[in-house]
């Protein structure tokens, strides 16, 4: 079951609008807001949101954290940095693994921009969400924190995300094909010197063969090689020009 | 070896500076910019960057995409949309392991906010990284693209593997080098023809050189591939026999 999205006493409508943006990217949808600092709705989140305008319409209001995520099972609060607490410290990937493997329903928490959850907002949660960041510039905003959970998470999800190119690459073409092309090279090659001299023959035309075999160039890919040296082959000033 | 972040003509400062904030939260520090929108230094970038200013200072502004990833070995291209490639397409995830276990220097190029990469952009990658992201609603901004490739290639560069004792294979040559093979190519096919009619030109070029990056050829094999053409070139009747 994707996971529910809390942000506690977010200060700005546009980060807000980014977060619903960062979490629909990914397939998210249900937005939570505690005590959002400026109200709500916020007329600076819709332009931030760059279309994610359901995510924005859905999302509720609440006067608590606790009241917000009464209904979930499993509630995760995020932080930067690790403080004093007793609680599993989990990446976002073992996050999302731990939501995509849950009974019931997820919660991810969110502080506010500046400060971050306070020690009774995590206190709520069963366990901790912290990005492994660089220790010597840890600056991740809201709306990049989002949408890291959000991406893990869409990684698990069953819900059809575009996959990247399902479309198959051609395969290589078939072997006589490539000995077509390769024997072309050599017969171009033959009479102009190249594999001279003759005791390097061998060796020569053992390196030729393996260059044009690494390629795995497919079918059209060798006939346009075939052209290329049917050009080769010409004099320039056998040309129109 | 981290990879360098590349941002093909970037509009706004601002993205510049998200773009380097994003990447210096996952321990990464090398950016370099290809003729971006409002010149460079943009004062825009400094605040959005929020402390990552060592990134922008060391930022590099490059004339073309292909003055800007001379030296990397293996250049991977970010695309939203599937487009008519006949490239690998990788998740960040199968990328931040391609670039971990990649002998040499990886780019991972960013198109501008409001277009994407070029077609002839992408055309100078071997692999192109894409998202897998809600179809219903694809609105990734470019920080956000930055930081989830940064963010998969932390999680790697935290692992110290152990590196097998087999000899590895040469990397690929470094892009300068591989400009170079495709220039020669269309040098000597230029005068004899190969690019006529003029209508079809830009097409022709662009299919060779998806065939010529396609190899991954190391700086060996480069070079004898331009001893090749050096002999093609010849006409038969200059050889000794």
């Amino acid at each position: 079951m994707p996971p529910v999205i809390v942000l506690v006493r977010p200060q700005l409508g546009e980060n807000i609008g980014k977060a619903a943006r960062a979490m629909l990217n990914f397939g998210l949808t249900e937005m939570r807001l505690v005590t959002p600092r400026d109200g709500w709705p916020n007329p600076a989140a819709g332009p931030a949101a760059a279309g994610a305008d359901i995510v924005l319409e859905r999302a509720t209001v609440h006067a608590s954290l606790a009241e917000a995520v009464a209904d979930c099972e499993h509630v995760h609060a995020t932080t930067v940095r690790k403080r004093g607490v007793t609680k599993p410290v989990l990446t976002p990937e073992q996050a999302a693994h731990a939501i995509h493997n849950a009974q019931g329903r997820s919660a991810i928490v969110f502080g506010p921009e500046r400060s971050g959850l306070e020690t009774e907002d995590v206190a709520l949660a069963r366990t901790i969400i912290t990005v492994p960041i660089n220790p010597e510039f840890g600056s991740l905003n809201l709306a990049q924190a989002v949408i890291l959970c959000a991406y893990e998470w869409s990684k698990h999800a069953a819900v059809e995300l575009a996959q990247p190119s399902i479309e198959p690459l051609l395969p290589p073409a078939p072997q006589a094909e490539l000995e077509g092309l390769i024997g072309h090279f050599e017969t171009l090659l033959e009479p102009r010197d190249y594999f001279f001299p003759h005791s390097r023959a061998v060796a020569t035309r053992l390196t030729l063969r393996n260059i044009l075999t690494k390629p795995g160039w497919n079918h059209l890919e060798v006939r346009t090689m075939r052209g290329v040296l049917s050009a080769l082959a010409r004099r320039p000033e056998d040309s129109r020009d």
